[in-house]
């Protein structure tokens, strides 16, 4: 059994992680921590954990999550950098959620999240935790950034056309719509549902914080800078990512889903549909699942890539938890053969 | 492994016992049958399905059907009377979630379903389903009325207060609020999102069908007949019943927790809230759980009971899947220890 | 033309006041104020109102508002109690959509509001603006209590019975279910889009402030009190509040349609459908209408009441405009003739 | 008064345009028609128009409909064609809301809807009613074909940067996304609240009717062709399309707020937001309004144009009446000025 910390269990993502850990067969969970909720039962937060979790919210205590295996952060950006040097040199692992260690470069972090990095000597070490372009450095790192939610679903669409170099990386396109627990559970006027049900907007055209994740991400697979546009949707629903993905194809022979096909098919969570399919964000409710469907626009030279995730599974707790599977030695879908919630 | 057959899978409640039967580390899924989509790959038409499941629909075969151990049937009301004799003679248990064998009287079901009942003679053979009530004669039973929805999560509610004889009988009201998906995935103008979403309605006040079901169910707890009234809302939303339950408390002195609490001491799937609790549906969601929460109304003589399940789990599948295990001697909870998706 | 001032325009009651006075043919918006939105453009936070209102938000200055023939409070509980005898003084009528003068008893106020009460001395003078119960009352009144949701729908809805003395008194339940605009549009968890999307529970079962309202209405009608039990319930949409209602008919032989149609016919605001009828609140949504049926309960002595209305038009800013009218000598349809949306 | 006839008011598009005639000042309604509800009033069908509108659907009675000055066809695809030609002859002038006089070439048309086109000697009379591109020859014209909802909201966006030169025409991107009410309201699976409630998902991928009908409309603009690619999103909300562009910006110098803010100055219904602004659909949920946003994306010469409209009013019954009114020489606004529901 794997010894589980979790900081910061109140949020989406912390309660998304505690209900895969509390079914996972090698895991014992054995510390969550919470400032605002300390002492209190975590199944009365979340009364969904009820006969499941019997542990209480608890202070972060350095000793007691150095003491564990595997710790999780699941707090806001820029925490898990304050306590990753202790955990790491006292040998725990750590898996974070947040964004603190996802950009290798510490002025582009400090440019996007406003402060200036606690922990920059890590930065080279940490893994950035998409386990289908990193699966072998993940297995021996000792911290890992968990991928953001956008940067999976884009990521994922983008890769074997960046690989095969079959498009051209100028004018990339991801146009992405996010459930609203993307916006985490956090009291807020904008996320209320009276606000967002029956509406969609887009947000941060501007710039968004995933934007220079996805362009490094994209970088390291073209191993050139690319050209990204990226635009996210709030979506009236709760869970889920759809990412649009639009390129010019520079190879018009191409067998565009025998590309995607073989470069996943050894993949655990990536699942590619059939040609002319249009997966749908409620097929990965719940589920680890990435699935992925590629067109080519009518009359055109655009290939249009049709990704799908849960953002809290695959976009996190999900991703998170293959990560420690990968990290540990155990069946990479252990824990995670959940099946989606339909209808 | 028990080797399943399920009939009608292309219904909610079929694609909902696909997805947890695929999971039971006892069920071999022999079997799905369906007129209308045989020859199509399961997987093709609920794709959250794919990896899980390998079976293409079929037609109904007797043949193939008598070689299960047992047989769910998700048939629309009146398919499964027409097969039961054939199959339980075969030595196939059934479990059907229609409601052919929930009426014990063959007038009242012909009256309120509108046809005659094609195997009246299975009628007084036939367990009704509701474990906390009947679970030795599940044990045993070669066939089993799944309860309705609104009756599991009304005689949940109600089951304490008249075993204990705190309340009166002759005024019971059920005011129930369904998810959408209780229409089934027929298509109809009635279940559009663009009708039903957004807005809130009763329906059927002048009679529902599940109310000689739960009239029957009450009865046989008080062994004399109740007045009830129950009226059903449609809610916008896709899974979940809320049942609020009123009566009048003759034993003013009853701890009504207390009491609550040591009736379901000892049941895996209905959980008791803390006093002055409000269960909401969203923690059942996608789970087997029935919770439940008892309140005075404030001021006035009446008891408030609040109970929550998931329509197509506790209300459907899953209780299908509960009263499998019951009946081949198996952990009640396998492959129903799943935790509802918060958010 | 009247002019007219709205103290606290930002919460949802406030906009939903300005989306109806910017199209009043007699109405002339003279001042806007908020405290916390001073000096932004009311069309710049409510951008439904662009090209229909110029106005920003103001501080609260109390000659502005002598100067206006009415002034809307759309505050908080015990804001108006703070300026109303000086506006009153001053000559200004008022329409208070807040709490502060509904309760004619100021303990049974500070017990339920957790403050005393300001300005006791105008509770007496105070109407309570149900403008189908106190439509003379109002036409010459100064101050005009607007009354709450829940109360207009349950009110409306038992009103008939109550009137004619068909019904018992001593148990009425209320089993009421609201949108989530109903909590307003303040920041908080509890009515994120991701917390209430898809769930429904029941809340403050152990006492709700609109109890002593409905309470003190429902007694005013039978001169006499009431045993009244009230359960509210959170539904997952925006806009709406249907009404369910439950007493005992003593009067076996009452024709309840024609008693609910005989004593709406000249509403203009109250629509009584046809028998048989179960009314959607999507139908009002929008719209200043109350649209009711009534039911009898199958097999059974209990008179089934449905009432529907938006809780942010007839259960609050149109309701207050319809007091206006009346207050003003104006069509009591002014501004009001609106079609609820459909889908 | 105008005499308006109504030829197929049981869809989304029919009762939407009832809705708004019902309210229009200088309209009287003679006649709606329906072949499958001839004979039921039309506030049975819809009660939001109770008390608005006392007429019975009738069965299509070419002599009744001779008498009107004005028949809107809310028709499926293929009916206006067949009853067009005679209604014109009797000198009644014709908004359809249909595809059916849409696209000019026959061909195309044949194509994309599977028929052969029944009229085509009207198609080149025909005037494609986007009052902001061809007001002059709608106020003209006997026939006048009303854009689909997509297509209305995707030219709007293109065209003042088409119209300016300022962006290349070779790779154009229309990402849509549309609530359900777009499906119409026929009975279908896919359309269910339990199908598409919490679910994102593309369709129609390879080939959407709106296609041909923007790409004629982008180069009429451009009096050259355009090459379009056109994603469309169903999306769980019942009203709204946002329409994210995406076009490579030649003259990088350009202002585009003021190219936008000029271009649209005396448009009634088209808003163009401040810099830096993020449409909402609920901003023009039930109102005519078109509002849009231009920005460029960061880093990137792509322009980015957010453009939302309500698909049943600006995208298909509203802008129906706009073109009446320009037809009839009345305020383009007439009965048209409605402020969106918020929340």
């Amino acid at each position: 059994m794997i010894k589980v910390g979790v900081v910061g269990g109140t949020g989406y993502t912390g309660v998304e992680l505690l209900r895969l850990l509390a079914l996972h067969p090698q895991v014992q969970l054995a510390v969550i921590t919470s400032r605002g909720e300390a002492g209190t039962a975590v199944a009365d937060l979340f009364p969904n954990l009820r006969r499941y979790i019997d542990l209480a919210f608890s202070e972060p205590d350095p000793v007691a999550l150095a003491g564990c295996d595997l710790v999780f952060f699941a707090t806001p950006n820029g925490i898990a950098m304050q306590m990753t040097r202790e955990l790491v040199d006292a040998g725990v692992r750590i898996v974070d959620l947040a964004a603190d260690f996802r950009l290798q470069d510490p002025a582009l972090w400090q440019q996007w999240y406003g402060m200036p990095h606690a922990c920059e000597e890590l930065l080279a070490e940490a893994v950035y935790g998409l386990p289908e372009m990193n699966r072998e450095a993940i297995s021996s790192a000792r911290l890992v950034a968990n991928p953001g939610c956008y940067p999976t679903a884009v990521q994922l669409g983008f890769l074997p056309l960046l690989e095969a170099g079959s498009v051209g990386t100028d004018v990339l396109i991801a146009d992405c719509k996010s459930g609203v627990s993307g916006a985490g559970r956090g009291a807020s006027v904008g996320a209320l549902l009276a606000e967002t049900a029956e509406s969609m907007k887009a947000y941060a055209v501007p710039g968004h914080r995933h934007l220079p994740e996805i362009r490094q991400g994209l970088a390291q697979i073209c191993r050139k800078d690319v050209g990204l546009t990226f635009v996210p949707h709030l979506t009236p629903m709760i869970r889920g990512i759809h990412a649009t993905l639009y390129a010019h194809l520079d190879d018009q022979g191409a067998d565009l889903q025998a590309l995607y096909e073989t470069r996943y098919a050894a993949e655990p969570f990536v699942d590619v549909l059939p040609a002319g399919s249009h997966p749908e964000t409620r097929s990965v409710k719940g589920a680890n699942y990435c699935r992925i469907a590629v067109h080519r626009a009518p009359d055109s030279s655009q290939v249009v890539v049709l990704s799908v995730i849960d953002n809290l599974v695959k976009g996190a707790a999900g991703q998170a938890v293959q990560n420690m599977n990968i990290m540990f030695g155990l069946d990479e879908t252990s824990g995670l053969r959940t099946i989606a919630l339909m209808p």
